[in-house]
């Protein structure tokens, strides 16, 4: 997509040197638009836990690249065992998006039965740059089929706009490109179909006022934001004909992790007969279980999050109090909407109901 | 209620001039203790509109005074047109909360039949008094009641803390002494009752973050501040026992209308059964309209208060900008939660059901 009228994605290879990853800083958007670059797994996994990246796709992507540079990194005798320790080491950067652990899995997959150094390293640079081919065709997918239920509500209201709600930031900010939710948003505008996008501030961190708003402002999609507090209101006031979220990991039973307050979302859209959808590349999918509530780990993040906001003041990108110095605060950082809100998941297979069987009619493969 | 140390109410006369009010300026806790002086009806208008105070009995209480004001000024020969024109000009100052113009007509009838300036003086000096005095008895007699429930709680719980979540400010800070929603909270924290508060932010102008934190803070009562997202999650793993809230009008019928955001969380109570309570005064309810959703009027705040975020960084206190300067955003100040979602009311007459019929039964005076 686009920043600054140039096409962009959000993670590269330097040209001219494969040992150089290169990414955006994330946490100075949208102020400042600052390139960082990774040289070591070490590197990554910190891009990955203090957030410069974030976003499970970008995540993946990220882990991906790390444990390449590790290989890269690596001198002495036994290269598995030491990319085996910084496998685990960035698979604890980030408990609750599945993506980290799925692209390290593919990562190690792609090594099987490789011996010598210099081909464990092409196998992990082309295995992450297939990670990433992959993701930017899989988010186009589900633009593809997202842009669908997207028509078919324009369909129904001629020469009205068509409100869409989103939470956080499911944008290609979060992915390499077109992004999840926001994917059938861009193919819709880009298609000529007048939509409007309420951003959900999403607090902590705002990546919706931070990111969304940013990437929707910089494509030219028109968008207002409010706070977290303002969608039951919409949409019992018929402002908001759908809504379309990301997921940082699915049950087998369609359960859906998101950033907190989604499960908030789904209830008053539940509530007011408004059609939430859910999209994710099916690498998101953890067919291991079922019941989302109970057995998905919500990151627990510092209190500080919750305590200061960050923004632009007068003198420059700073962090500011909200509360008393000494207000203990929490800061759960995902929440899980049960499958019996969602209106459908959108894949890069198409959209199914969110249950065992919508999902199994998708990936066959993953039947018991 | 407290603030450092010092037992204060949030409105009064100063000692010694009655023509003074004072009041704090409630948008720079928790990081200024300020007090500002009131000296004539357009001051007090401006302190209502500005939000230097807020809460719904505490502007009811300004504009008493600030009516009060009007008469003290005025100087010419029609004293009641000069005070139907100020009565105006402070009911537009808000129009969400029931407590301005019902402040308003009191005053207005307790000047009935009399002429003189200084009699009109003294009696709308004495109104306003009336007013601050009933609400401080009001509020601690909602807090009696609300007790019983957090007692049965407590009961059902032994030795376990009871977590009440709230939304916003319904405190004393709110009102003038005890506040609605706190006064159960502060009562049992008095009584001995442990008990825990989670306290939302309350995007925009965090009035949870700024206000009700702040005066827990003072209290001393165990809190802990989090997102507007998170009351759904906390719910969902039994980390709420009850939900108590205030309300800027309340209908005949039971619909509250509150802080935006309030709908959200009566949804997630609603969801997972947890108990979900409105504190208020009888001056909040709307005899006149019964269908919240419809008929109450929600305030359009300005946009800045949702781009820019208020508090204290490296340079003291300022506004920070979360979002492209470009994005434009919507700012919503309440929404309404049908009586449906509503457990129960809490008066000054009691608990009763979110109905016509149980609020008739506190108040058969409004029988139809």
């Amino acid at each position: 997509m686009i920043i600054n009228g140039e096409y962009r994605r959000t993670i590269w290879v330097k040209d001219g040197d494969s040992r150089l990853i290169q990414t955006f800083d994330q946490r100075l958007f949208p102020h400042e638009v600052k390139i960082i670059d990774v040289k070591t797994s070490e590197e990554a996994g910190i891009a990955i836990k203090d957030m410069i990246v974030r976003g499970a796709p970008l995540i993946g992507a990220m882990a991906a690249y790390g444990i390449y540079l590790a290989a890269v990194e690596f001198s002495g005798d036994d290269i598995i065992t030491y990319l085996n320790e910084r496998k685990d080491f960035l698979n604890e950067t980030r408990p609750t998006a599945i993506n980290l652990s799925w692209a390290l899995n593919e990562q190690f997959n792609a090594i099987q039965g490789i011996t010598s150094k210099s081909a464990i390293i092409e196998a992990l640079l082309n295995g992450a740059n297939k990670i990433v081919e992959d993701d930017v065709e899989t988010c186009r997918m589900i633009g593809q089929h997202g842009l669908q239920i997207i028509e078919e509500i324009a369909a129904d209201k001629p020469g009205e706009v068509v409100n869409i709600l989103t939470h956080c930031n499911a944008g290609w900010l979060a992915c390499i490109d077109w992004g999840t939710a926001t994917s059938p948003i861009y193919q819709a505008h880009q298609k000529g179909i007048k939509v409007h996008v309420w951003v959900d501030e999403t607090r902590p961190r705002s990546q919706g006022a931070n990111l969304t708003s940013f990437e929707l402002n910089e494509q030219g999609v028109p968008h207002t934001l409010i706070t977290d507090n303002t969608g039951g209101h919409l949409m019992q006031h018929n402002l908001v004909d759908m809504v379309i979220v990301g997921t940082d990991r699915t049950t087998r039973s369609g359960d859906v992790a998101n950033k907190i307050g989604t499960y908030l979302k789904a209830l008053a859209a539940n509530d007011n007969h408004v059609p939430f959808y859910v999209a994710l590349p099916s690498s998101t999918i953890d067919w291991e279980i079922r019941d989302g509530v109970k057995e998905i780990p919500i990151e627990m993040r510092s209190a500080d999050e919750v305590k200061y906001v960050f923004g632009k003041g007068k003198n420059g990108v700073e962090s500011v109090l909200i509360c008393p110095l000494t207000t203990p605060a929490a800061n759960y950082g995902f929440d899980v909407t049960p499958a019996r809100l969602v209106t459908g998941l959108i894949t890069e297979k198409g959209v199914c109901a969110a249950s065992e069987e919508g999902l199994i009619s998708q990936f066959p493969e993953q039947k018991r």
